[in-house]
Protein backbone atom coordinates (compact mmCIF):
# COMPACT_ATOMS: atom_id res chain seq x y z
CA UNK A 1 0.00 0.00 0.00
CA UNK A 2 1.89 3.20 -1.23
CA UNK A 3 1.64 5.85 1.46
CA UNK A 4 1.24 9.80 0.82
CA UNK A 5 3.80 11.91 2.81
CA UNK A 6 2.80 15.67 2.69
CA UNK A 7 5.53 17.68 4.90
CA UNK A 8 9.55 17.73 5.05
CA UNK A 9 9.27 16.93 8.68
CA UNK A 10 7.17 13.50 8.64
CA UNK A 11 9.51 12.89 5.70
CA UNK A 12 12.52 13.09 7.64
CA UNK A 13 11.09 11.24 10.36
CA UNK A 14 10.04 8.31 8.21
CA UNK A 15 12.73 8.25 6.20
CA UNK A 16 15.57 8.34 9.50
CA UNK A 17 13.36 5.47 10.85
CA UNK A 18 13.49 3.33 7.27
CA UNK A 19 17.34 3.06 7.92
CA UNK A 20 17.67 2.78 11.70
CA UNK A 21 15.92 -0.58 10.65
CA UNK A 22 18.45 -1.13 8.21
CA UNK A 23 16.74 -0.22 5.19
CA UNK A 24 18.05 0.91 1.76
CA UNK A 25 15.92 3.76 0.00
CA UNK A 26 15.93 4.44 -3.48
CA UNK A 27 14.65 7.72 -4.58
CA UNK A 28 13.00 9.17 -7.52
CA UNK A 29 12.35 12.94 -7.90
CA UNK A 30 9.73 14.02 -10.13
CA UNK A 31 7.20 17.37 -10.88
CA UNK A 32 4.70 14.60 -12.01
CA UNK A 33 2.69 14.12 -14.61
CA UNK A 34 4.64 10.77 -14.27
CA UNK A 35 5.32 9.09 -18.29
CA UNK A 36 6.62 5.40 -18.82
CA UNK A 37 10.13 7.53 -18.21
CA UNK A 38 9.67 8.17 -14.92
CA UNK A 39 8.24 4.37 -14.24
CA UNK A 40 10.99 3.19 -15.62
CA UNK A 41 13.14 4.97 -12.85
CA UNK A 42 10.66 3.76 -10.22
CA UNK A 43 11.22 0.14 -11.50
CA UNK A 44 14.74 0.26 -11.49
CA UNK A 45 14.61 1.96 -7.90
CA UNK A 46 12.55 -1.08 -6.73
CA UNK A 47 15.10 -3.67 -7.92
CA UNK A 48 17.82 -2.06 -6.09
CA UNK A 49 16.98 -1.20 -2.81
CA UNK A 50 14.43 -1.94 0.16
CA UNK A 51 11.98 1.05 -0.15
CA UNK A 52 11.11 3.84 -2.64
CA UNK A 53 10.27 7.36 -2.38
CA UNK A 54 9.13 9.40 -5.37
CA UNK A 55 8.60 12.69 -5.14
CA UNK A 56 5.91 15.36 -6.56
CA UNK A 57 7.28 18.58 -6.51
CA UNK A 58 6.72 21.52 -9.74
CA UNK A 59 9.75 23.21 -8.37
CA UNK A 60 8.89 27.10 -8.86
CA UNK A 61 12.72 28.26 -8.62
CA UNK A 62 14.14 26.59 -11.71
CA UNK A 63 11.19 28.04 -14.41
CA UNK A 64 12.64 31.67 -15.87
CA UNK A 65 9.03 31.40 -18.20
CA UNK A 66 5.82 31.77 -15.71
CA UNK A 67 4.08 30.50 -18.52
CA UNK A 68 5.87 27.32 -18.57
CA UNK A 69 5.39 27.03 -14.99
CA UNK A 70 1.72 27.29 -14.96
CA UNK A 71 1.21 24.61 -17.93
CA UNK A 72 3.18 21.96 -16.41
CA UNK A 73 0.55 19.24 -16.05
CA UNK A 74 -0.41 18.01 -12.79
CA UNK A 75 -1.87 14.47 -12.09
CA UNK A 76 -1.32 13.18 -8.60
CA UNK A 77 -4.03 10.97 -8.43
CA UNK A 78 -2.96 9.33 -11.46
CA UNK A 79 0.61 9.67 -10.56
CA UNK A 80 -0.39 7.68 -7.31
CA UNK A 81 -1.86 5.05 -8.76
CA UNK A 82 1.04 4.64 -11.54
CA UNK A 83 3.80 5.23 -8.80
CA UNK A 84 2.49 2.57 -7.09
CA UNK A 85 1.88 -0.34 -9.70
CA UNK A 86 5.90 0.38 -10.42
CA UNK A 87 7.04 -0.16 -6.90
CA UNK A 88 6.60 3.14 -5.07
CA UNK A 89 6.35 2.64 -1.58
CA UNK A 90 5.92 6.46 -0.32
CA UNK A 91 4.93 9.30 -2.35
CA UNK A 92 5.85 12.65 -0.81
CA UNK A 93 4.58 15.96 -2.12
CA UNK A 94 5.98 18.99 -0.33
CA UNK A 95 4.61 21.97 -0.42
CA UNK A 96 6.60 25.03 -1.16
CA UNK A 97 6.59 27.44 1.97
CA UNK A 98 7.87 23.68 3.58
CA UNK A 99 10.53 22.95 1.44
CA UNK A 100 11.75 26.59 0.47
CA UNK A 101 11.07 28.04 4.23
CA UNK A 102 14.13 30.20 3.62
CA UNK A 103 12.52 31.57 0.47
CA UNK A 104 15.15 30.45 -1.43
CA UNK A 105 17.62 32.54 0.67
CA UNK A 106 20.30 29.46 0.50
CA UNK A 107 20.93 27.94 -3.06
CA UNK A 108 23.78 25.75 -5.22
CA UNK A 109 25.13 27.98 -7.40
CA UNK A 110 27.92 25.96 -10.47
CA UNK A 111 29.77 28.76 -11.49
CA UNK A 112 30.96 26.36 -15.01
CA UNK A 113 28.91 23.66 -17.05
CA UNK A 114 26.02 25.00 -15.52
CA UNK A 115 25.99 28.34 -17.72
CA UNK A 116 26.39 26.24 -20.95
CA UNK A 117 23.38 24.58 -23.40
CA UNK A 118 20.04 24.29 -21.47
CA UNK A 119 21.96 26.84 -18.48
CA UNK A 120 22.51 29.54 -21.71
CA UNK A 121 19.09 29.05 -22.67
CA UNK A 122 17.05 29.29 -19.49
CA UNK A 123 18.35 31.75 -16.88
CA UNK A 124 18.85 30.49 -13.57
CA UNK A 125 17.48 27.13 -13.86
CA UNK A 126 20.46 25.30 -12.87
CA UNK A 127 20.59 27.24 -9.40
CA UNK A 128 17.16 25.75 -9.12
CA UNK A 129 17.16 22.23 -9.77
CA UNK A 130 20.64 21.68 -7.86
CA UNK A 131 18.93 23.81 -4.63
CA UNK A 132 15.59 21.51 -5.17
CA UNK A 133 17.83 18.60 -5.38
CA UNK A 134 20.08 19.07 -2.64
CA UNK A 135 17.05 20.03 -0.15
CA UNK A 136 15.43 16.60 -1.31
CA UNK A 137 18.40 14.68 -1.10
CA UNK A 138 18.91 15.29 2.58
CA UNK A 139 15.47 14.91 3.35
CA UNK A 140 15.38 11.45 2.01
CA UNK A 141 18.68 10.01 2.92
CA UNK A 142 18.41 7.74 0.27
CA UNK A 143 21.50 5.52 -0.61
CA UNK A 144 20.30 5.75 -4.30
CA UNK A 145 18.61 8.23 -6.60
CA UNK A 146 17.76 7.65 -10.17
CA UNK A 147 17.84 10.13 -12.93
CA UNK A 148 16.74 10.02 -16.19
CA UNK A 149 19.50 9.91 -19.27
CA UNK A 150 17.30 11.98 -20.89
CA UNK A 151 18.26 15.51 -18.87
CA UNK A 152 21.63 14.58 -19.98
CA UNK A 153 23.23 17.96 -18.40
CA UNK A 154 21.35 17.93 -15.41
CA UNK A 155 22.42 14.37 -14.11
CA UNK A 156 25.95 15.28 -15.06
CA UNK A 157 25.23 18.30 -12.30
CA UNK A 158 23.59 16.93 -9.85
CA UNK A 159 25.96 13.58 -9.77
CA UNK A 160 29.00 16.70 -9.69
CA UNK A 161 27.25 18.21 -6.98
CA UNK A 162 27.09 15.79 -5.05
CA UNK A 163 30.32 14.53 -5.46
CA UNK A 164 32.01 18.16 -4.42
CA UNK A 165 29.77 18.20 -1.94
CA UNK A 166 30.67 14.33 -0.39
CA UNK A 167 26.74 13.80 -0.20
CA UNK A 168 25.58 9.55 0.80
CA UNK A 169 23.37 9.20 -1.91
CA UNK A 170 24.97 7.92 -4.97
CA UNK A 171 23.23 9.18 -8.37
CA UNK A 172 22.28 6.22 -10.93
CA UNK A 173 21.38 7.62 -14.68
CA UNK A 174 18.67 5.27 -16.30
CA UNK A 175 18.62 5.00 -20.27
CA UNK A 176 15.91 6.97 -22.11
CA UNK A 177 11.94 5.61 -22.78
CA UNK A 178 10.81 6.85 -26.00
CA UNK A 179 7.51 6.65 -28.29
CA UNK A 180 7.68 3.78 -30.53
CA UNK A 181 8.20 6.73 -33.18
CA UNK A 182 11.38 7.26 -31.40
CA UNK A 183 10.25 10.11 -29.87
CA UNK A 184 11.72 10.78 -26.38
CA UNK A 185 9.02 10.79 -23.21
CA UNK A 186 8.21 13.85 -22.20
CA UNK A 187 5.66 15.34 -19.89
CA UNK A 188 5.82 18.40 -21.69
CA UNK A 189 4.77 16.31 -24.92
CA UNK A 190 0.89 16.48 -24.15
CA UNK A 191 1.58 20.27 -25.53
CA UNK A 192 2.38 19.41 -29.03
CA UNK A 193 -0.26 20.31 -31.74
CA UNK A 194 -0.78 17.35 -33.76
CA UNK A 195 1.23 18.89 -36.77
CA UNK A 196 4.13 19.15 -34.31
CA UNK A 197 3.67 15.95 -32.67
CA UNK A 198 4.17 13.93 -36.22
CA UNK A 199 7.12 15.92 -36.43
CA UNK A 200 8.74 16.29 -32.92
CA UNK A 201 10.37 12.40 -33.53
CA UNK A 202 12.33 13.87 -36.23
CA UNK A 203 14.60 15.46 -33.87
CA UNK A 204 15.72 11.92 -32.42
CA UNK A 205 15.84 10.76 -35.91
CA UNK A 206 18.64 13.44 -37.07
CA UNK A 207 20.75 13.07 -34.00
CA UNK A 208 21.12 9.73 -34.52
CA UNK A 209 21.78 10.37 -38.38
CA UNK A 210 25.51 10.63 -37.74
CA UNK A 211 27.02 13.34 -39.37
CA UNK A 212 28.98 16.28 -38.81
CA UNK A 213 26.91 18.32 -35.94
CA UNK A 214 26.86 21.60 -38.44
CA UNK A 215 24.43 19.55 -40.71
CA UNK A 216 22.51 18.13 -37.80
CA UNK A 217 21.39 21.51 -36.88
CA UNK A 218 20.48 22.78 -40.58
CA UNK A 219 18.54 19.56 -41.00
CA UNK A 220 16.57 20.21 -38.01
CA UNK A 221 15.92 24.06 -39.14
CA UNK A 222 14.61 22.22 -42.30
CA UNK A 223 12.27 20.00 -40.86
CA UNK A 224 10.67 23.19 -39.13
CA UNK A 225 12.28 23.27 -35.39
CA UNK A 226 13.89 26.36 -34.17
CA UNK A 227 17.34 24.85 -33.26
CA UNK A 228 18.71 26.28 -29.22
CA UNK A 229 21.44 23.99 -29.58
CA UNK A 230 23.28 20.88 -30.53
CA UNK A 231 26.47 19.92 -29.29
CA UNK A 232 29.03 17.29 -28.59
CA UNK A 233 29.09 16.18 -24.87
CA UNK A 234 30.93 13.20 -23.64
CA UNK A 235 30.08 10.39 -25.57
CA UNK A 236 26.55 12.11 -26.56
CA UNK A 237 25.12 14.62 -29.02
CA UNK A 238 22.61 16.55 -27.16
CA UNK A 239 20.09 18.44 -28.71
CA UNK A 240 17.60 21.18 -27.50
CA UNK A 241 14.93 22.50 -30.02
CA UNK A 242 11.70 24.37 -29.77
CA UNK A 243 8.17 23.45 -31.95
CA UNK A 244 5.90 26.51 -31.05
CA UNK A 245 5.77 26.84 -27.82
CA UNK A 246 7.47 23.31 -26.58
CA UNK A 247 10.49 22.98 -26.07
CA UNK A 248 11.94 19.14 -26.80
CA UNK A 249 15.29 18.09 -25.51
CA UNK A 250 16.84 14.73 -26.28
CA UNK A 251 20.57 12.79 -27.19
CA UNK A 252 22.16 9.73 -28.66
CA UNK A 253 25.00 8.32 -28.02
CA UNK A 254 27.73 9.60 -30.84
CA UNK B 1 44.92 8.83 21.90
CA UNK B 2 44.10 11.46 19.19
CA UNK B 3 43.98 9.90 15.89
CA UNK B 4 45.08 12.08 12.83
CA UNK B 5 42.91 11.96 9.35
CA UNK B 6 44.37 13.12 6.32
CA UNK B 7 41.75 12.40 3.43
CA UNK B 8 38.09 12.87 2.76
CA UNK B 9 37.38 9.35 1.72
CA UNK B 10 39.07 8.10 5.22
CA UNK B 11 36.81 10.50 6.99
CA UNK B 12 33.80 9.29 5.64
CA UNK B 13 35.00 5.74 6.23
CA UNK B 14 35.67 6.23 9.65
CA UNK B 15 33.05 8.31 10.59
CA UNK B 16 30.32 5.86 9.24
CA UNK B 17 31.82 3.04 10.68
CA UNK B 18 31.65 5.56 13.89
CA UNK B 19 27.39 5.92 13.39
CA UNK B 20 27.03 2.64 12.80
CA UNK B 21 28.42 1.04 15.73
CA UNK B 22 25.86 3.56 17.50
CA UNK B 23 28.07 6.63 18.55
CA UNK B 24 27.12 10.13 18.57
CA UNK B 25 29.57 12.76 16.85
CA UNK B 26 30.42 16.20 17.79
CA UNK B 27 32.02 18.15 15.36
CA UNK B 28 34.19 21.11 15.45
CA UNK B 29 35.50 22.81 12.70
CA UNK B 30 38.32 25.41 12.87
CA UNK B 31 41.67 26.89 10.77
CA UNK B 32 43.92 25.96 13.47
CA UNK B 33 45.98 28.11 15.70
CA UNK B 34 44.07 26.89 18.43
CA UNK B 35 43.25 28.78 21.55
CA UNK B 36 40.89 28.60 24.38
CA UNK B 37 37.96 29.87 22.21
CA UNK B 38 38.54 26.74 20.36
CA UNK B 39 39.20 24.62 23.16
CA UNK B 40 35.75 25.46 24.90
CA UNK B 41 33.92 24.18 21.90
CA UNK B 42 36.05 20.77 21.72
CA UNK B 43 35.24 20.56 25.79
CA UNK B 44 31.77 21.30 25.15
CA UNK B 45 31.51 18.86 22.17
CA UNK B 46 33.18 16.40 24.29
CA UNK B 47 30.58 16.45 26.67
CA UNK B 48 27.48 16.00 24.68
CA UNK B 49 28.70 13.16 22.18
CA UNK B 50 30.67 9.76 21.72
CA UNK B 51 33.38 10.84 20.08
CA UNK B 52 34.53 14.47 18.88
CA UNK B 53 36.15 15.67 15.51
CA UNK B 54 38.23 18.82 15.32
CA UNK B 55 39.11 19.73 11.51
CA UNK B 56 41.43 22.01 11.00
CA UNK B 57 41.89 23.86 7.32
CA UNK B 58 42.28 27.44 6.75
CA UNK B 59 39.79 27.72 3.58
CA UNK B 60 40.79 29.86 0.77
CA UNK B 61 37.80 30.31 -0.42
CA UNK B 62 36.67 32.76 2.34
CA UNK B 63 39.71 34.56 1.91
CA UNK B 64 39.14 38.22 -0.62
CA UNK B 65 42.70 39.27 1.01
CA UNK B 66 45.40 36.57 -0.04
CA UNK B 67 48.04 38.55 2.56
CA UNK B 68 45.72 37.54 5.68
CA UNK B 69 45.66 33.56 4.27
CA UNK B 70 48.73 33.63 4.01
CA UNK B 71 49.46 35.38 7.55
CA UNK B 72 47.37 33.55 9.43
CA UNK B 73 49.01 31.31 11.88
CA UNK B 74 49.37 27.48 11.04
CA UNK B 75 50.75 25.20 14.18
CA UNK B 76 49.01 21.49 13.89
CA UNK B 77 51.55 19.68 16.50
CA UNK B 78 50.70 22.41 19.43
CA UNK B 79 47.10 22.55 17.94
CA UNK B 80 46.76 18.20 17.72
CA UNK B 81 48.32 18.87 21.34
CA UNK B 82 45.88 20.95 23.14
CA UNK B 83 43.27 19.33 21.05
CA UNK B 84 43.69 15.48 22.63
CA UNK B 85 43.77 17.52 26.01
CA UNK B 86 40.31 19.35 25.52
CA UNK B 87 38.93 15.78 24.43
CA UNK B 88 39.48 15.49 20.86
CA UNK B 89 39.80 11.77 19.44
CA UNK B 90 40.24 12.74 16.09
CA UNK B 91 42.04 15.85 14.12
CA UNK B 92 40.42 15.84 10.45
CA UNK B 93 43.35 18.09 8.28
CA UNK B 94 42.61 17.25 4.52
CA UNK B 95 44.19 18.68 1.94
CA UNK B 96 42.70 21.68 -0.36
CA UNK B 97 42.59 19.71 -3.74
CA UNK B 98 40.88 16.75 -2.12
CA UNK B 99 38.26 18.95 -0.47
CA UNK B 100 37.83 21.48 -3.41
CA UNK B 101 37.91 18.87 -6.29
CA UNK B 102 35.99 20.26 -7.91
CA UNK B 103 37.76 23.68 -7.97
CA UNK B 104 34.86 25.44 -6.03
CA UNK B 105 32.59 24.95 -8.94
CA UNK B 106 30.06 24.21 -6.74
CA UNK B 107 29.31 26.78 -3.77
CA UNK B 108 26.53 27.90 -1.76
CA UNK B 109 25.09 31.56 -2.00
CA UNK B 110 22.68 33.15 0.01
CA UNK B 111 21.14 36.30 -1.32
CA UNK B 112 20.54 38.56 1.75
CA UNK B 113 21.98 38.70 5.27
CA UNK B 114 25.43 37.33 4.16
CA UNK B 115 25.86 40.33 2.31
CA UNK B 116 25.18 42.47 4.77
CA UNK B 117 28.04 43.21 8.07
CA UNK B 118 30.79 40.91 7.22
CA UNK B 119 29.62 40.25 3.91
CA UNK B 120 30.07 43.86 3.04
CA UNK B 121 33.36 43.97 3.93
CA UNK B 122 34.69 41.20 2.94
CA UNK B 123 33.52 40.04 -0.51
CA UNK B 124 32.88 36.41 -1.09
CA UNK B 125 33.49 35.86 2.17
CA UNK B 126 30.55 33.73 3.26
CA UNK B 127 30.19 31.99 0.43
CA UNK B 128 33.50 30.32 0.93
CA UNK B 129 32.52 29.88 4.30
CA UNK B 130 29.17 28.26 3.81
CA UNK B 131 30.51 25.88 1.19
CA UNK B 132 33.38 24.45 3.03
CA UNK B 133 30.86 23.94 6.19
CA UNK B 134 28.27 21.95 3.85
CA UNK B 135 31.03 19.85 2.76
CA UNK B 136 32.45 19.28 5.92
CA UNK B 137 29.21 18.47 7.55
CA UNK B 138 28.95 16.11 5.11
CA UNK B 139 31.97 14.18 5.25
CA UNK B 140 31.90 14.09 8.90
CA UNK B 141 28.34 13.48 9.38
CA UNK B 142 28.36 14.31 12.97
CA UNK B 143 25.21 14.77 15.17
CA UNK B 144 26.26 18.30 16.46
CA UNK B 145 28.85 21.23 14.95
CA UNK B 146 29.87 23.65 17.77
CA UNK B 147 30.19 27.19 16.69
CA UNK B 148 31.61 30.10 18.56
CA UNK B 149 29.02 33.12 19.35
CA UNK B 150 32.26 35.70 18.45
CA UNK B 151 31.38 35.06 14.76
CA UNK B 152 27.58 35.80 15.34
CA UNK B 153 26.86 36.40 11.76
CA UNK B 154 28.65 33.12 10.86
CA UNK B 155 26.95 31.26 13.39
CA UNK B 156 23.46 32.71 12.43
CA UNK B 157 24.34 32.07 8.60
CA UNK B 158 25.58 28.63 9.17
CA UNK B 159 22.54 27.15 11.76
CA UNK B 160 19.72 28.99 8.79
CA UNK B 161 22.04 27.02 5.90
CA UNK B 162 21.48 23.55 7.66
CA UNK B 163 17.65 24.41 8.21
CA UNK B 164 17.17 25.53 4.81
CA UNK B 165 19.06 22.11 3.08
CA UNK B 166 17.48 20.02 6.31
CA UNK B 167 20.36 19.02 6.97
CA UNK B 168 20.63 16.43 10.06
CA UNK B 169 23.98 18.00 12.52
CA UNK B 170 22.58 20.25 14.51
CA UNK B 171 24.61 23.69 14.93
CA UNK B 172 25.40 24.41 18.45
CA UNK B 173 26.14 28.21 19.52
CA UNK B 174 29.20 28.70 22.44
CA UNK B 175 29.76 31.95 24.49
CA UNK B 176 32.73 33.95 23.79
CA UNK B 177 35.90 33.04 25.68
CA UNK B 178 38.09 36.65 26.49
CA UNK B 179 41.21 37.48 27.89
CA UNK B 180 41.30 38.83 31.21
CA UNK B 181 41.51 42.23 30.19
CA UNK B 182 37.92 41.29 28.02
CA UNK B 183 39.67 41.19 24.63
CA UNK B 184 37.76 38.23 22.47
CA UNK B 185 40.07 35.42 21.70
CA UNK B 186 41.09 35.09 18.39
CA UNK B 187 44.02 33.38 16.27
CA UNK B 188 44.68 36.90 14.65
CA UNK B 189 45.67 38.61 18.11
CA UNK B 190 48.98 37.75 17.56
CA UNK B 191 49.41 39.72 14.94
CA UNK B 192 48.55 42.90 16.99
CA UNK B 193 51.65 45.45 17.81
CA UNK B 194 51.92 45.85 21.32
CA UNK B 195 50.64 49.24 21.56
CA UNK B 196 47.79 47.67 19.61
CA UNK B 197 47.12 44.58 22.24
CA UNK B 198 46.88 47.66 24.96
CA UNK B 199 44.21 49.43 23.14
CA UNK B 200 42.64 45.94 21.59
CA UNK B 201 40.35 45.85 24.51
CA UNK B 202 38.29 49.03 24.60
CA UNK B 203 36.50 47.28 21.77
CA UNK B 204 34.41 45.09 24.54
CA UNK B 205 34.56 47.84 26.96
CA UNK B 206 33.08 50.38 24.21
CA UNK B 207 30.16 47.66 22.74
CA UNK B 208 29.46 46.75 26.43
CA UNK B 209 28.71 50.05 27.67
CA UNK B 210 25.49 50.93 26.90
CA UNK B 211 23.76 54.17 25.10
CA UNK B 212 23.38 54.90 21.49
CA UNK B 213 24.96 53.17 18.41
CA UNK B 214 26.45 56.10 16.95
CA UNK B 215 28.01 57.31 20.20
CA UNK B 216 29.53 53.69 20.51
CA UNK B 217 30.96 54.35 16.87
CA UNK B 218 32.27 57.72 17.98
CA UNK B 219 34.14 56.42 20.95
CA UNK B 220 36.15 53.54 18.91
CA UNK B 221 37.17 56.04 16.26
CA UNK B 222 38.58 57.87 19.25
CA UNK B 223 40.45 55.21 20.54
CA UNK B 224 42.06 54.66 17.13
CA UNK B 225 39.67 51.83 15.93
CA UNK B 226 38.82 52.55 12.18
CA UNK B 227 35.00 51.32 12.57
CA UNK B 228 33.72 48.85 10.00
CA UNK B 229 30.20 49.01 11.68
CA UNK B 230 28.63 48.68 14.91
CA UNK B 231 25.36 47.32 14.56
CA UNK B 232 21.81 45.44 16.66
CA UNK B 233 21.52 42.70 15.75
CA UNK B 234 18.82 40.01 17.16
CA UNK B 235 19.76 40.68 20.82
CA UNK B 236 23.39 41.69 20.21
CA UNK B 237 25.28 44.88 19.71
CA UNK B 238 27.91 42.75 16.87
CA UNK B 239 31.15 45.46 15.71
CA UNK B 240 34.23 44.74 13.63
CA UNK B 241 37.01 46.96 13.59
CA UNK B 242 40.48 47.57 12.61
CA UNK B 243 43.63 48.20 14.26
CA UNK B 244 46.35 48.56 11.43
CA UNK B 245 46.84 45.38 9.59
CA UNK B 246 44.34 43.74 12.05
CA UNK B 247 41.14 43.31 12.02
CA UNK B 248 38.69 42.66 15.25
CA UNK B 249 35.38 41.13 15.93
CA UNK B 250 33.43 41.17 18.65
CA UNK B 251 29.69 41.13 20.36
CA UNK B 252 27.41 41.83 23.48
CA UNK B 253 24.28 40.88 24.73
CA UNK B 254 22.48 44.41 24.11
Amino acid sequence: MIEIIDTTSDARARMANLRCRGHTIGFVPTMGALHDGHLSLIERADRDNDRVVVSIFVNPTQYDDPEDLDSYPRSLAADTNRAAAAGADFIFQPAFNDLYHDDYRFRITETGFSRELEGAHRQGHFDGVLTVVLKLLNIVGADRAYFGDKDWQQQKLVRDMTKAFFHRTEIIGCPIVRETDGLAMSSRNVHLTAADRARAPELHRILSGGGPIEAMRRQLAEVGFTVDYVERLDDRIVGAVRLGKVRLIDNVES
